[in-house]
């Protein structure tokens, strides 16, 4: 097969990422988001939030890798990140066998090249997937409670679980940590999310 | 207001933009796609046939240009690439105000800086700009195939208005070009696009 065919037949796999279901609520009109349309607005967050990543930090390569960041989940489908470690370790593997076949629809060298990108953001070994894992993590935070904390009380979420994800967040950005925290404090005073 | 608020508000308001919906239709399972989601399959597009543009092309300055190419459609809505001339006319005006007010939610020098990056795009002077409207217009017509023309149908479009379109996609990407000429015929011959 020609390069143009295997990396359009790519395209066309990584459009499904449209019909995968997150557990997080959009209010405009209320449905559940999507994951494209998710890893979307991720990337507009890297843009928009750049000056929050440490110094010296690729913006373009968070962008490159936000909009890869899901695209396991074609195959693999979307777990609430507050699910228990036996399902998320379930998860991961699923996840490396639909990298293995995704990446593997492209050309080898350019698919490997992006599969590596997939991996550093998995890894969080560099600045640029600890400013991009932050965001994945904020975002949810900040629909949750634009949505008024329904996702929250949908999956008995609490204050503490929540917290525990705003550490990822300090690691990758310590300014959009420090808000996520005090977001999260005040979701509990304003009775949307369960205190403990 | 701090940078970070004003950043936040930025990210809430382009939320906005997976509730716009366009007039191409997703197939599994069938739907209006969303601008947001399409956006996102166009960096997606961009990394994926980046070896399609000319030799040279800054491939994250464009991925990051098709993250924002669409986000003026929060306030001014999506409008056919089919559409009658005076309606372009209107939707190019309503567009500038909605840049005007998007990007000025941001601190004013990184909102110039983002709105730069659009202006690009739709200038369509650097081979960015060009290798990004190619995609832009590449998509559309994929999705078209794949949904059996039925968007093309619905809006009356023939294979003459279609070409027109290829012309932008040539001018990013001859190669493109080419394979989108060649799939313009093929709908033609297998009776999903009206000829003439």
């Amino acid at each position: 097969m020609d390069h143009l065919t295997r990396q359009l037949d790519f395209v066309a796999e990584a459009g499904r990422l449209s019909g995968v279901l997150r557990h997080t609520e959009l209010t405009d009109p209320p449905r559940r988001e999507n994951s494209a349309e998710h890893s979307w607005h991720l990337a507009i967050m890297a843009l928009a939030l750049a000056e929050h990543a440490p110094a010296g930090t690729n913006i373009a390569t968070v962008v490159a890798m936000l909009t890869l960041h899901d695209l396991v989940e074609v195959d693999a489908g979307d777990l609430s990140v507050h699910a228990p470690a036996a399902e998320q370790e379930r998860q991961h593997l699923a996840e490396q066998v639909a990298a293995d076949r995704l990446y593997g629809l492209l050309p080898a060298e350019q698919g490997a090249e992006l599969r590596r990108l997939w991996d550093e953001f998995e890894e969080r070994a560099t600045p640029e997937a600890r400013f991009a894992r932050a965001l994945d993590r904020l975002q949810p935070i900040l629909q949750d409670v634009r949505a008024g904390g329904r996702a929250w009380r949908g999956q008995g979420v609490t204050a503490d679980q929540v917290l525990e994800k705003v550490q990822l967040i300090e690691d990758g950005s310590p300014s959009l940590g420090e808000f996520a925290r005090r977001l999260v404090e005040r979701a509990v005073a304003d009775g949307i999310l369960a205190a403990g």
